[in-house]
């Protein structure tokens, strides 16, 4: 079975390192790729053909592993090369999905979960051919959410209300304990309810989010504009981060 | 030694489990208390007396067990009785704090976080003789944060600033989860890195929390006024519950 990646970043290098079956072959390109990618590409095994247009054409299914902001232009480009299945995996929003699915006939929306560097990463799938991925189990964990296009964002974007609000009220509660040196002690205090590891997380956190934050401000807007909800606590996450 | 209770509420009763020394005698008094106070002095090990006037001037050591509202009454009923140290543990602000610290020659200011009735809380303690309450190490842990009277309510107040508003994220995202069908998918792909006790953990808060949404919306108030500081999340979180 080949396999093709449109794309070959760092999700795509752990990935092909995860997918290594007897019967698979991964495939891509270096077309109009950046220097870091082609270092990537030559550190892996994957076949590397001289266009994307031929590595998808010989493919069992195509995945699309680019940006969010790429991966329309992507699907465009290779629609009418990819007669399997298409799995898009760029952390687009469900209204991206579902323009997608409409020019392929085997869309899966897909969305990778936790560290893929550590090469335990969960893979999210929707779609009514989602079940036709399931064989990936022998490679990594794979959950089918639903038949439903979209589900595999709108999964990722509820996560993200959670952790990137969670990431903003750490900022608040640990900024205001420090101002009353009592940071040490509010990290004791709720170690015993929160976990031994409670400390370590939450400054890795608060690391994470002051080091991108005007990405996760970005996010956190599209988040907020696609749910149309009445959502305090995430606008005032957004509103927290807007002030860094 | 003797330790007055003033107070037997179902922390005293908890503490006085506790606190089983040899050489240690907790007392009390029914004086004026309710059936269900009485009742719990029953079911205790402790010595009654007639008044808590007698209680205190006999003890060593006095601790109140009272209600926030009720704590700076109580300590000015009893400051010509106490000649020990007077341990307050009504979860006061520290304005009140200071206020009974001011009518007793050794005061100490505590707070006990942790869940008392599996008997495995952590006392923290406030104040220059706070020190002189380390022996209770042998029955409970015993933490001494600093010599400043109103720093365990500070981080009483900061744990807090930390769970209540974590606890209206987890309300606005679990709402809008299960408005996508997706509640269930929701806390398994945060478990990955929240842990496995994710989703129970998240829906014990949610209940406590809209079990008592208005306590906790007051007391989000009180925090936000004593603080006196930008707080974006613990605002919207005291929305957040307002609105339920």
């Amino acid at each position: 079975m080949n396999i093709a990646f449109i794309g070959f970043g760092k999700v795509a290098f752990y990935l092909s390192k995860l997918i290594d079956g007897e019967n698979i072959n991964i495939i891509t390109s270096a077309e109009n790729r950046s220097d870091n990618t082609v270092e990537l590409i030559n550190k892996s095994d994957v076949e590397v053909y001289d266009t994307f247009k031929e590595a998808v054409e010989i493919s069992d299914i195509t995945v699309s592993l680019n940006s969010p902001s790429s991966a329309l232009k992507v699907a465009h480009k290779y629609k009418d090369y990819c007669s399997g299945i298409y799995l898009d995996l760029n952390n687009i929003s469900p209204e991206t999905s579902i323009k997608i699915s409409q020019l392929y006939d085997n869309f899966v929306d897909g969305a990778i979960i936790g560290k893929i560097d550590s090469l335990n990463p969960i893979l999210y799938l929707a779609g009514e051919k989602a079940g036709d991925l399931l064989f990936l189990n022998d490679f990594l964990k794979v959950n089918i959410i639903s038949n439903n296009i979209g589900d595999a964002s709108k999964l990722k974007l509820l996560r993200s209300t959670y952790t990137k609000s969670l990431s903003a009220l750490l900022i608040e509660c640990t900024n205001l304990a420090r101002k009353y040196c009592l940071d040490e002690e509010f990290f004791d205090i709720l170690s015993l309810t929160e976990g031994d590891d409670f400390k370590e997380k939450s400054l890795s956190r608060i690391n994470n989010t002051l080091n991108a934050s005007k990405r996760k401000k970005d996010e956190l807007e599209e988040i907020i504009s696609y749910f149309d909800d009445d959502l305090i606590m995430v606008k005032a996450a957004h509103e927290k981060l807007s002030r860094l």
